[in-house]
């Protein structure tokens, strides 16, 4: 019988309960928010013992059927105040799903001054367990010692020193199927909150537990199948993502003139080839990294790497498309093993790629740090380390909290969530999602840079308005559902271009669990979690008003295409479902 | 002809315009508010070119009425994103008044690393002028300089290290009688948003130029003459202000118990008779200091005081309650010279005292700094004066971001601005005015304690929560309406008691500008100031959930009544006028 298990941070006591009443049947992204939304005061500080965290594997997860072994966790973000899912890949989904845990619910928090504890699940049950010797200590040394600890089997979920002294940038880290920490659950400072109660790591250990059968065992082998497949056949998932990682994406990104540069002055950015995905894959082979890997077992699309330094050692792996854009063309730094190194770094702090390339975007804007210069961003983000430094506190805070510190204002977030690696003035599908989502300032919320640029399912002009309200909404209402799911994102490449994909998906989760989920409850499914999370922000105190980008893109022209940002915040409301 | 004054601080373009059409008629927080409300986009970021710092003095100030020398300072706040508007004494006013400029409008914003500009404003116009030798120094260096160099008769407007950083707990000081920068628009950050415009300091000689006429000079004698009658009559204004300054409250609310001590833990300080205003006053008249001044000619209260050191040199003035409280029953530190201390460092540093206080209690909880050690504390504030002091920029900044900085869960602020010295949960009328004013926590914009515990204008329990609600509305309707005068917010204590009050300041108003002013219009006028500061935060992004105390005045008991904050954000609305 699928269940959650709740621990109390203060008390210690640890309890399995029956996953019933509103949370029965749910998964993932779906279970989290509506954790969030029946049990966390949307008033509440983020940090206090009224906030909760919520881990959770999707519907499929721990199943056979490919790309399904993401993880949700989710939140009172202390980063934007709103509800949150950060999602990851890594070992840790499966192996929970292994033992038929539904969802970790971490609650209350421990006096000030309380040590930190770790989390260790196996087949014998739970318990709060301390290992000072991890504490204070990077997740690639700390996971090390924990994979010593209790064998390399384990899946480790592990926040860095960011998380541990409540930085609100920080990240939570999951080792990936080489044990390195290299996943993230990045957005949101999520890893403060896991500081806040006191939780340096969770290890679980499903050696001895037996996964859970599926209802009809040939029906979801049929469906699994046809679901290889589908994600096989088509040419982002099947090719262009194995080939390149999601680093292709640098250069069609630029050649569409939407790849933010100098802090979003540009879309353009003259080195762009220097840290393309083709640069990336061209140095992996040269030094005898990995190219292809998946982020967990049974991952078809192997869009991860393994990333080596110049003396052919492991230095970096799940090097994406959006940190290289961080650190590389928002920055002016076109050194790639740099944008590596910083990458590396923030996996280890415990901090969020995006939200820490536009927070160094400040510290330039600032005149703390030079514009390229790679050596000395590594620099000042290693200061992050010392709880005692105090710029390296700012840094850690993120991008509007460094802003505030410095006076910038020029400040790239929604809803103090710092935006990605897309201009939305000449992509203004994600532009919409940016403003709209209740996630703040995030692209996988709804990805509309396939309609917008690489015409998966759809061709809508990235620059006019026509259409990119109806794209972010629907695309918003399917990641959503996508989420719960337990799939990797990338799977609605191929689905948006599948006509049996639908069905597909519905049939696994039909077969499942035995019940009758049809391709219109995957709609119903979105619509449902997005009414828990609108609800709960509408209750923390977001409006209409919070559902803009900042001034900068309404009064700036974007070249070369030089456009502006053109929707209304009332236009805007129309890609938001009603509550 | 009453005339605004309209400088771009980045062309330095200077103009005088005729006050008419919306802004006809207005004075004070009435046209800072309506200037914010047409002339600011609600959504701008605070820092950007498109906020503006306007300066009012009131519809009285400049006549020889008593206490109506006071100034409004305006603008979207840096600190809490809301419309603002700060109240000062000093002499800037009754000389902006006495040259017939009801307003001056700061706007735009020069380039990044452009040079501070000085205003000087004389008979002969306006211009804006390099003075580099004050760029950097506090506000007690920098206006005797400018004394210096434009003769003592001057006004200065000045702001010190924290305001030209744009530190978010930055205030505008103003000299006294004396000359001492004393006297502030502390709250909401308003140095950072004259410190973006790069204007160091505004200078006004007033000398040549004529007071504008009564337009009935017999009826507004005669009226003033009744004014100051009133003042003098009534026991708070006519004697215990100017007996013991406002510290008199010291005794007087803790003994009330809703004096905040170590951070809103208890309602009493058992050290409070070491900082209360007769102690400061003993010390006073040991160290030959003066016990009775007015911020301004023409004040009968005399709440002010020239406090000296143990040597008998002068050390602060305007040194108020909440400042007591602040660095005192608030942190523990019950040495009344450090108080002092601390009181004159925030005025040189252009930093609110209210606010800062409260921030040095968050780094008192987060360990930074030991409860009750006063030298520490100076020690600590003195970093501010550095801007590439790290631990000075977080300090600087405020309570909520000092406690977003170190991880704080315990954070009096409400829309980000801290709360003033009387625990809202054992004083609920006032409790009800930090949840709802459009000023985020604010004391002024309400003043409850008059009816909750001085039994001032009626009786009301300040424990319970019957009739607070409807007090604290009235008081803020007033309040603006005074606010819109200049007069001393203190002459409320005085109106409140007195039957022909408001008829007497109709009068005052309508003789001065030749019109039909009823004590009707008062209550109008208090409205129409209120309807432009809900709707400028409504469209920011302000709603009925930013309208309430952080949740611990919810969950936890205040000793010594073991009372809680029990007002529902549904409640609290009808404290707020409809727009």
């Amino acid at each position: 019988m699928a269940k959650l298990l709740r621990i109390n941070s203060k008390n210690k006591k640890i309890a399995y309960e029956e996953l019933t009443g509103p949370y029965a049947g749910l998964g993932g992204r779906g279970l989290t928010s509506r954790v969030v939304r029946r049990e966390v005061p949307p008033a509440c500080h983020p940090l206090s013992a009224q906030n909760k965290l919520i881990v959770a594997p999707g519907l499929l997860t721990g199943t056979t059927a490919a790309n399904t072994g993401r993880l949700s966790v989710g939140g009172k973000s202390p980063l934007t105040g709103t509800i949150k899912e950060s999602n990851a890949g890594g070992t840790f989904s499966q192996k929970l799903a292994k033992m038929d845990i539904m969802g970790l619910i971490l609650e209350d928090k421990p006096d000030p001054g309380s040590p930190f504890q770790t989390l260790f699940i196996n087949k014998d049950g739970a318990e709060l367990i301390e290992i000072p010797e991890i504490t204070g200590l990077g997740t690639y040394d700390a996971s090390a010692r924990l994979f010593e600890k209790f064998g390399t089997k384990v899946g480790i979920m592990v926040i860095g020193p960011a998380g541990e002294n409540t930085r609100l940038a920080s990240s939570i880290q999951f080792t990936d199927p080489r044990g390195k920490p290299s996943r993230a659950a990045g957005r949101g400072g999520l890893g403060a909150l896991m500081g806040s109660k006191k939780i340096k790591a969770i290890v679980i250990d499903s050696e001895g537990s037996k996964a859970p059968e599926m209802a009809d065992r040939e029906a979801f082998k049929a469906a699994a199948k046809r679901w290889a497949e589908i994600l096989v056949n088509h040419p982002v998932t099947g090719q262009g993502l194995p080939s390149y990682g999601t680093s292709i994406l640098i250069n069609i990104i630029n050649e569409a003139g939407t790849l933010p540069t100098k802090n979003f002055r540009s879309g353009r950015f003259d080195k762009a080839s220097d840290i393309s995905g083709e640069k990336m894959v061209e140095f992996i082979n040269k030094r005898k990294g990995i190219a292809r890997e998946g982020c967990h077992a049974g991952c078809i699309i192997q869009c991860s790497q393994s990333y080596n330094d110049e003396n052919g050692e492991y230095l970096t792996s799940g090097f994406e498309y959006e940190t290289v854009w961080a650190f590389g063309s928002n920055l002016l730094i076109s050194d790639i093993d740099h944008i590596a190194m910083l990458d590396r770094l923030c996996d280890d702090l415990g901090l969020d790629t995006i939200e820490t390339g536009t927070t160094l975007a400040m510290a330039m804007e600032a005149g703390i740090l030079p514009w390229g210069d790679g050596l000395k961003a590594i620099e000042l983000l290693k200061r992050v380390h010392d709880p005692k430094d105090y710029l390296g506190a700012i840094i850690g805070n993120g991008t509007s909290f460094t802003a505030e510190a410095f006076g910038v204002d020029r400040v790239p977030v929604v809803k103090k969530q710092s935006l990605p690696a897309y201009d939305p003035r000449a992509a203004k599908g994600v532009g919409v999602t940016y403003a709209t989502t209740p996630m703040g300032g995030d692209h996988t919320a709804g990805y509309a840079i396939c309609q917008n640029i690489l015409k998966v399912g759809g061709d809508i002009d990235p620059l006019g308005k026509e259409g990119n309200i109806e794209i972010s909404k629907n695309l918003q209402i399917a990641t959503a559902a996508v989420d719960a799911t337990g799939f990797c994102l990338f799977v609605a490449f191929a689905v948006l271009d599948t006509d049996d994909s639908l069905d597909t998906i519905a049939k696994l989760i039909s077969s499942r669990f035995g019940k009758n989920f049809t391709a219109e409850d995957i709609a119903k499914t979105g619509i449902e979690i997005l009414k828990d999370e609108y609800s709960f922000n509408r209750d923390a105190g977001f409006t209409a008003a919070h559902d803009q980008l900042p001034d900068f893109f309404i009064n700036e022209e974007l070249p070369p295409h030089n456009v502006k940002w053109d929707f209304t915040a009332e236009e805007l409301q129309k890609a938001k479902i009603e509550i």
